[in-house]
């Protein structure tokens, strides 16, 4: 049955969606959701009061603002104080057979992007936004903490901005996605996310923590030059412990990051294809989410995609 | 006796000094500092390899490069990897009858500023730094979290921006210097540091945490609004616990903010007198500096001097 919508909403037939760390987190409890989760997807629109975009391919930006405040006139909802989430937060996701979003929140998939790509805009989007918080030039040594699927798509950003880079995560299996990129990678200990060799500490001008863990804060402090900038990814249900002195005494910058513009990530796509479809690890029909969700926390599995 | 000094640097007989937090932070552990400490006086040069500054009065920036660094060479040594520190670190400090310090880190005290205002220099440079990390306008809200010593100067030093402001603080009597200036205060419950009215929570476009406690930056996270921007200021010795998720879903950027430049100081000296006087709470000899100590601890006490 298609998904109850709003005014000025579409109706889209969920033709493929893809688990991220966020939703297993919801399960543990995090943010608190009732509903049905799922923000990474592709559709078909079946019913939209604006008839054009009957039939189209699409994907949709998560954040569904109140159209009302200053940021939404600005046209960036992202922050609307009175925002919903698609599968977040007050809105019913894409881990089903339709889904409600409204037509502004839309973007055409172009024809040479398969859906299998086209999951992972949201994703990709919410990389490139690390741009848009800090500017990275081909002088810079950076540092992404974090080998999953987030942290390997901003390494495949970094990477081609001609900085001087490094990927420290826990997983070889993960690790050498970067390494077929010609990205400089680490092996961190296992039994201790938060060991780094001694060589690497204190000379990072920028460190981008994607662990989803929340240990992950207090590990990127010790990789960051004085004056250096930590961005800021894994959304975790516990607190974080860090040494705040650390971050007065060297006058680091801590910086949130979340989700991006679908525009870049669209064209993203194109461009890292053929780095991006290797990080899809298998695909579960919609009845079987259970074990797709056992299946995606399972060690070294990147993305896991959802077919209703 | 003077102290021992290294080639280049100055014998300063202190005339004054000030107990700053960091001090009292310090007996309790911080920064396992063994050595004089003390980091804010006015003084007067007796042996210097300049003669040209013998007999002057001057005070001090606090630390020292070393003079080979990229840091030191854009003549910058606050961040030099190898830096000591006037009485935090390597480096003993003011409260003695003699300190030594580089001549390049001296600045003479203009004969209109007295040495009580003098000792002042450094406190307010701490403040001047919170302007030249984030931009001030008139349009922006902005709370300052804590009524002591260094939260009144920045509160006094944010007061001629015309921002919207409010300084928040446990103590009557601190805040009434703010009063007394035309600042907005809110008092927070002596019983819950972090309790923050409703009315406050989420609107402001910049927090300077001043608390000198480890849970002041949970409570500026709760007064920033999305994509607004805390100052960090508060060194302690324990771990500090916040919700990161937070500062990721709503974009914070948490800026730590240590020492500042002397130039800008010594002209706000001026400017801000009267209102910097009058945060002057006792003097002690120096010989009574368990005393002094002890008062500065004592609610209600603003700075406290010591006089060789």
């Amino acid at each position: 049955l298609p998904a109850a919508r709003r005014p000025g909403e579409a109706c889209i037939r969920v033709l493929l969606a893809g688990i991220c760390n966020t939703d297993i987190e919801m399960l543990k409890g995090y943010a608190s959701f009732r509903g049905v989760p799922g923000h990474e997807f592709v559709g078909r629109v079946e019913e939209c009061p604006d008839a054009r975009w009957i039939g189209r391919r699409v994907v949709g930006e998560i954040n569904c603002g109140c159209g009302d405040c200053l940021d939404c006139h600005a046209g960036d909802s992202r922050h609307c104080s009175r925002r919903t989430t698609l599968g977040i937060a007050g809105r019913d996701g894409a881990f089903a057979e339709y889904l409600a979003l409204p037509v502004e929140n839309l973007q055409e998939v172009p024809e040479g992007i398969s859906d299998q790509l086209a999951v992972f805009t949201e994703p990709l989007a919410a990389a490139y936004q690390v741009l848009e918080q800090v500017p990275v030039t081909d002088q810079m040594r950076v540092a992404v903490l974090g080998d999953g699927k987030l942290g390997l798509l901003i390494v495949r950003i970094l990477s081609t901005l001609g900085c001087d880079l490094v990927l420290i995560g826990r997983h070889p299996h993960k690790l050498r996605h970067a390494t077929a990129w010609g990205v400089e990678t680490r092996l961190a200990h296992e039994s201790d996310s938060v060991s780094i060799p001694p060589s690497l500490t204190g000379g990072y001008d920028v460190v981008v923590e994607a662990t989803g863990s929340a240990r992950g804060l207090a590990q990127a402090l010790n990789l960051v030059r004085a004056r250096g900038t930590v961005i800021l990814k894994s959304t975790v249900q516990d607190r974080t412990a860090i040494d705040a002195t650390r971050v007065v005494v060297n006058e680091i910058r801590i910086v949130g990051s979340r989700c991006g513009r679908f525009g870049p990530a669209l064209a993203g796509l194109f461009e890292h294809q053929h780095a991006i479809l290797p990080l899809l690890s298998d695909e579960f029909r919609l009845e079987s989410g259970l074990e797709a969700f056992d299946r995606a926390q399972q060690p070294g599995i990147l993305k896991v995609l959802l077919r209703p």
